[in-house]
C-alpha cells in the first residue's frame, strides 16, 4: 500500500488554498511546480478553481479514483476527512498538521487515537501526522509543503527522518553539492507507518540503494531491529540518532511523541543489527551517498592517496580514528611507486602525489599500482584545486578504470572553487565514484564502506568474493 | 619585520616564468590578478618582460628597494638567491620550494642549515620553505601559487596552517559560504617564522580578530604555549591538530619536518593556555568565524531557539555534548513565552517557533524575552528555509537588536537553497551575527564563544562585566 503514497496516480489535497499564507497553498504549489504528472484534485468547498485546477467540495465528490490524500486541515477535522477518504477507497494519506500524540498535554492522545481507529477501519496508510510531507524524486512527486524540495537531484539515497527539520537542513547542502535522492520524507508521529514499515518498503524500492534515517526515539526498538535484519543484507542503513542527553529526551516527547531513550541502548541495538552510525546531518548524507554509489569493502586496509601531504595526514588520521588500518603496501607496490614518485615525499601510505601534480598519467600509474595491491581493500583520494589554470591534472579516468577493474571501494575529496572542477566531479559521479568537499568526509565515507563490508561478512555471513 | 611580508611595498619574484606549467608563472598571475597595488619585479635572466612587467636578471639589478622576495627556484639555488636578497636589503622572503628539512632522507637538513645560516646573517624573515605562500586579503596581496585565493572575502580570521593543503580545502568552502579572512598562509617548514612568531604578529594585526591554526607538530611546544599566553587574553586561538595516531607521525616527519607527537600532550598544553580545539577543517573555520564576530559569553547557560523541534533537539544535544548547560528560563520568561507561543510545542528551552513561522513580530518577541533572561548567557538559533515564497519570516532585525542590547553572543543556523535567503544572511553578518549552514556547526560555534569566555575568566582573570 505504501506504493500508492510514493507513486499515486491521483492526489486529493484537502485544505488546498490560493492564499500563500496557508500551507494548503504551499502543498499545491509543490505538486504543480514539482511537475507531478498524475491528476491533482484540490479539495476546498470555498473554491471552484484553484491555481487553474478544478476544485471539489469534498474527497467523495471527486469523479475519479484517488490514490493519495494530503490532509492540511485543523486536527479537529482530520478524522472526518479520513472517514470520507475511507469511503472513497483512498489508499494512503499524508497528514501534515500537528496536535496529535506529540501534544500530549493538550488532548493530543485523543486525536491520535481517533485517527488511528478510522485509518485502521479503512486500511489507510498514513505518513504523519506532524510531517512536512513526502518527496519521490523519480516520480517528480513533491507532496510536501516546501516546493524547494523539487530542485533536488533524483538519485539513490532514501532519506527517512522522524523530523522534517532534518530534511530541510540537508536539502540546501545536497543542492550545493549535487547529492541525489530517491525519496525524502518525514514520518513524524508515525501513526501506522514507522521506521520498520519504511525500511521494508525501501528494501524492494528499485530507486533506493542506501537508506539514511534520522531517529529521535522509537516505541518498539525490537521491530526496528527486526526490519533492519531483513534490509541490511541487501541495502545499507545509516542512522543519525539524536536524544542522547537528558533534556533532549523531554524535547522529543513534546515533538514527535516518543521518548528518545537511553542512547547506549540504541547504540548497542544499531551495532547488533549492523546499522551504521553517523554523528551529524552532513555525515549522515555523506555516508549514505558513498553507500549508494560504491560496493562494500572486503577488508579494513585502506590506502590513502593525496595531492599534498597535509590532507594525506588528515585522511590517514581520520581513517585510523574510525578504526581502519592503513594498508602496508606490498614490496612490489612500493617498488613501482618508488620508480614513479620523485624522492622527498611520503609515498608508502599515505602517498603524496604533489610532485606529479601536473603529470596526470604518472599520477594515474601510482593510483593503478595502489589499487592492484592485494594488501589494499579500499582507497581514499584527496585532491584540492591548486595552482593556476589546468596545470593540475586529476587522473579521473584512471580512478574510474581502477575501481571498475578491481571492485574496491573508493571515495574522493574534490575541493574546488565553484565551477573549475564541476566537469571532473560530474564524470566521477556519473561513474559511481562519490566525491566530497573535505578530506574528513571522504575518509568517513570510505569508513562506512568498510564498515558495511564488515557487517555483511561478520553479521550476515555474506561472502564478498 | 613580518609586517613587510604581509604589507610589502615591492615584491621580487625569483623564478618568475611565462610558462603556465611553472609555479613561477602561477605566483606572478596570483599577484597580478589579485590586484596587488605595489611594485612587482619578476626576476629571471631569460626574459626582458614577463606578463607586461619588466623582468630583471637578479634581485640586485632591481633599481628599487625590495621588501619581499618570493623564491621559486630549485633548492640548490635558494641560498644564492638569499645571499643576493641579503645584500639588497630585502626584509622578508617566501620560499615555496620543497626539499629541505622535510626531505630528511635526501640531504634536506643540509639545505635547511645553509638557508638558516644565510637568512640569520642578513636578518631575513622566511615563510617556508615548503609553503604555498601568503595571502593578505586586506592588502589585495596574493603571494601564493594559487590565484583562486584572491576570490576570498576580506574578513577578520587569520588562518595559519602548517600545511597549505588545509588552506586549499578551506578556501572553496569559505567561498561557498562567504567566510572572510585577514591573512591566509602556510608556514611550512618554519625556518625562522613558526607559530609563536605568527601569533605575536597577529596579536597586533588590526585586521585580525580570531586566529585559526592547523598544527601537525611543533619543535618547541613551550614557545607556542608562551606565545598563546600573550595572545589569548586579547584574541582567541582555535586549533585543529593532526597527528594523533602512530602512522600519521611518520607522515608528518616526511612532510613539514616535525614529529606530530603525542596528541595527549598537545591536548593538555592547548587546554592549559586556553587554545580552543576543533575536530576538522570546517569546525576550525566555523569556530574562528564565530570568535571573529562575537563577544565571549559570560557563562555556560545557553538558550536554544529553533523554527522546528527536530533542529531544536539537534542544537540542544550538540550543546550539551560539548559541555554547555541548557538555561533554565526564569519564571518571568516562561510566562512571556507562554503568552506568545501557541500551545502544543516545546517552549522552555529549546523553544520551538514553528507555529509562529509566518509571524516575524511574535517570533521576535520570543527571542527578545529569551535574550533578556538573566539566566541566559548565550543564544543559538536555527532557521531552515521551508514552505513557499516569503511565508516564513525570520526575525533578523530582532536578533541584531537583542544582541546589541545585551551583548550576549549568538550564532544562527541559516540553511537555505542558493539565493533565497542571501539577503538575510548578509544583513546578519554585516551586523556581526555569524551564520552557519547546519545546526551542529551553529551549536559548536556558540560553544566556542562560551569556551573563550571561560578561558578569559578562569585562566586569565579577565572580567567580562
Amino acid at each position: 500500500m505504501l506504493h500508492y503514497i510514493f507513486n499515486p496516480r491521483s492526489i486529493a489535497i484537502v485544505g488546498a488554498s490560493e492564499n500563500p499564507l496557508k500551507m494548503g497553498n504551499h502543498v499545491l504549489v509543490s505538486l504543480i511546480e514539482g511537475g507531478y504528472a498524475g491528476k491533482i484534485y484540490p479539495v476546498n468547498p470555498k473554491y471552484d478553481y484553484l491555481l487553474n485546477l478544478k476544485a471539489y467540495p469534498s474527497v467523495e465528490t471527486i469523479p475519479d479514483q484517488v490514490d493519495l490524500t494530503v490532509v492540511i486541515v485543523p486536527r479537529e477535522q482530520v478524522v472526518q476527512v479520513m472517514e470520507e477518504c475511507g469511503r472513497k477507497g483512498v489508499k494512503g494519506a499524508i497528514v501534515i498538521g500537528a496536535g496529535f500524540r506529540e501534544a500530549y498535554l493538550c488532548d493530543g492522545d485523543k486525536y491520535h487515537n481517533e485517527l488511528a481507529k478510522v485509518t485502521k477501519k479503512y486500511g489507510i496508510k498514513v505518513i504523519g501526522p506532524n510531517t512536512f510531507g513526502v518527496v519521490n524524486l523519480h516520480a517528480s512527486l513533491n507532496a510536501s509543503f516546501t516546493p524547494a524540495f523539487s530542485k533536488l537531484k533524483a538519485g539513490n539515497i532514501a532519506l527517512v527522518a522522524q523530523s522534517g527539520g532534518v530534511c530541510h537542513t540537508i536539502m540546501p547542502y545536497a543542492l550545493k553539492y549535487g547529492i541525489g535522492f530517491s525519496k525524502v520524507l518525514s514520518i513524524g508521529n508515525r501513526l501506522n507507518v514507522d521506521f520498520p514499515e519504511m525500511l521494508d518498503y525501501l528494501l524492494t524500492d528499485e530507486d533506493t540503494r542506501s537508506i539514511a534515517i534520522y531517529v529521535e526515539g522509537v516505541d518498539d526498538p525490537r521491530r526496528l531491529m527486526d526490519a533492519a535484519r531483513r534490509v541490511v543484507p541487501h541495502k545499507p542503513i545509516v542512522v543519525y540518532k539524536v536524544g542522547r542527553f537528558s533534556k533532549a529526551d523531554v524535547a522529543s516527547l513534546s515533538h514527535t511523541g516518543s521518548l528518545a531513550g537511553d542512547y547506549m541502548l540504541y547504540d548497542a541495538a544499531f551495532r547488533q543489527v549492523g546499522i551504521i552510525q553517523a554523528d551529524d546531518c552532513i555525515e549522515l548524507v555523506s555516508m549514505a551517498k558513498a553507500l549508494a554509489y560504491q560496493p562494500p569493502a572486503r577488508g579494513n586496509r585502506v590506502a590513502v592517496i593525496s595531492l599534498t601531504a597535509g590532507p594525506g595526514m588528515i585522511l590517514a588520521e581520520t581513517c585510523e580514528r574510525m578504526g581502519l588500518k592503513l594498508a602496508e603496501f606490498s614490496y612490489k607496490t612500493k617498488s613501482r611507486i618508488d620508480e614513479i614518485v620523485p624522492p622527498m615525499t611520503m609515498r608508502h601510505n599515505p602517498v603524496d602525489l604533489g610532485l606529479l601534480a601536473a603529470e596526470g598519467e604518472k599520477s594515474g600509474e601510482v593510483i593503478k599500482a595502489v589499487f592492484e595491491d592485494e594488501c589494499v581493500d579500499a582507497v581514499v583520494i584527496g585532491y584540492l584545486y591548486s595552482w593556476y589554470g589546468d596545470f593540475l591534472k586529476v587522473p579521473v579516468q584512471e580512478v574510474i578504470e581502477c575501481h571498475k577493474a578491481h571492485g574496491k571501494p573508493v571515495s574522493v575529496c574534490l575541493a574546488y572553487p565553484e565551477g573549475v572542477w564541476d566537469h571532473l566531479m560530474k564524470t566521477l559521479e556519473e561513474n559511481s565514484i562519490p566525491t566530497f568537499p573535505t578530506n574528513e568526509l571522504a575518509a568517513k565515507a570510505i569508513w562506512s564502506l568498510v564498515e558495511y563490508g564488515r557487517i555483511l561478512r561478520h553479521k550476515y555471513g555474506v561472502s564478498l568474493g
